[in-house]
């Protein structure tokens, strides 16, 4: 039947440079082990400050893959 | 003890016909594995457009279920 | 004088059939006590699940009436 | 160039008989001049209430559809 | 490499006491088996009421946990 | 006929000890006169201060009971 | 005993002249027959518009005022 | 056909006196060209700032009407 | 360098006649000690009641200024 | 006279490479047709993902323009 | 002159024990410099967890006291 | 005692070139005066537009530190 269900989660990346850098580390995690995964969402945007310094960029993804029931 | 804990998911559900049905769809395709659902509540409702017309309705709905610990 | 006060209050109805059943219960439900109903707005969408399957479709509505001082 | 810019709208439509087809009416309607709608998606539902009746389901619909500069 | 990716869940949690033992049951639930919990923000509270008496205190608690890929 | 409308209202409860006991006061004050209280969900938590001290803690719950129409 | 329980009310006042003036006809149609009002906060302001002039100002005030357990 | 569909836009009227005042610009501007304007609601109110007075306050106003297909 | 920071408060003026004279109360004395205001954005509009009358009207104003580093 | 109005329009752009160089084509797009754009608001970041890669980047946009009456 | 200028700011306290103590040692540390704190309001409460346990309440408190022009 | 107090501030930074540039500059900027900051969430982002281009990047950011009681 042609009525997938799909599930959402959310998952943060980060990186050192960017937050596209941080949104892709993320998103491509979650594509090894999930299916027909389309948009990725931004959720939240945060950046971990060390010694007065940016360290690392982080992006709050949610992402949407087909329900396997 | 007495004192559950419950995990809280979102699942998108999908119809050709209604908002109801897309919302059944991911409420008893959840069911089929998970325990003791209780409230199914509406996140999101959004509809599909193929060459100008709804081909789809779509419900984001929040489940909460018995964790498993 | 003309400048009437209106009071808001939200109601939830139900309907084992449909979202718009449930929010017409209760909007029919209000209107038999309060004066001057003119539009009713939906706040939440749930349903509550028995046995793995929707039992009801639940709308809560926000109704405006006349306010009697 | 690939990188299309979209537009977004928001329309009302309205229906004596369900969300779903007040939610139809404002995508087809939209559809007769607008390039390219692929999602529509619910930003609110009220319902016009007369003589203590639901008259009318309304949908409140966001549409994106391309941008001709 | 050092970018991990975290992942985040809501889980429930409930006490006849106290919203921060509720919130303490889901985060001890939930850290049997999940890798590096850090911080558990509090979503939502709400409170089971049986016979006119507040018989469960509730925490929605939202976690982020190490993603194993 | 078994389709219930429920009508939801919003209390402050107060106590110079807890947010707990604050919102156990609103709930238990409301369940004197209400019918069929079952759930009472937090919807702000605040403090007065007096004298630069917390001289009580307070919570506006939401409650939701049997409309009598 | 000192922990009095407050209940929270919406009503919606309207001036042909001001927000302030809808704002202030809420509130003192309320302090007719509410007791201990002290602080009404803005949750919305709307314009009635007929024959493309502002007809109303309207202004929906929350209240909250001593709950008569 | 009686299902009208309604467009909504989103002005920014401004005046040198009150926000009533620069919500009826922008209400009034509207109306030269659009049919059917009946609701504008305050979306967001701010005050333009120079050498330390307040030079202008400034509405953004939801309008909704006719759309013509 | 050009990329000056800028810091962002929240202030509260109050006044006898209206919002916008409580706005203009919290925007001018700011101006005194604080350099380079340009918007005051409304956060929040609400007014104090005494014996059942609006005894004063009052603006949440967020106002960004030149950071001094 | 001096007091304009102001339309709010919302864009979407998009771009394989960064959100910045995705929200700069909805800027210059809209700013081959409307006139005195000064502020664009980002109101939303995705991500379309193809075969498990991020394939673009896209921004919505707020942008304000002047309103021809 | 009557109409007192306050400032808001946001603080964060934290304990072992309590969302209340962590809500009140914020409270309290304020009001040793700031004059004439009158309520705080909670905006976010989380938890720090070390080793799968609970090793502190926090609360984010907003407090509004006299602004000094 | 240990259970510090941490206050929290939102700043703007600005770029030329990228949301993460203008974010950086905020942060530095801050760390020249405050002490312990851990963690910067971005609040907003939004461009200024000159003459139809993006002149420059500016990003909200709500930084904590550690309150000098």
């Amino acid at each position: 039947m042609s009525d997938s269900v799909y599930k959402i989660i959310d998952l943060v990346g980060s990186s050192p440079n960017s937050f596209e850098e941080a949104a892709k580390n993320a998103v491509e995690t979650a594509s090894k082990s999930l299916r027909d995964l389309r948009v990725a969402e931004i959720m939240k945007l945060d950046m971990k400050v060390e010694n007065g310094k940016v360290a690392a960029f982080r992006a709050r993804v949610k992402l949407s893959f087909k329900y396997s029931d």
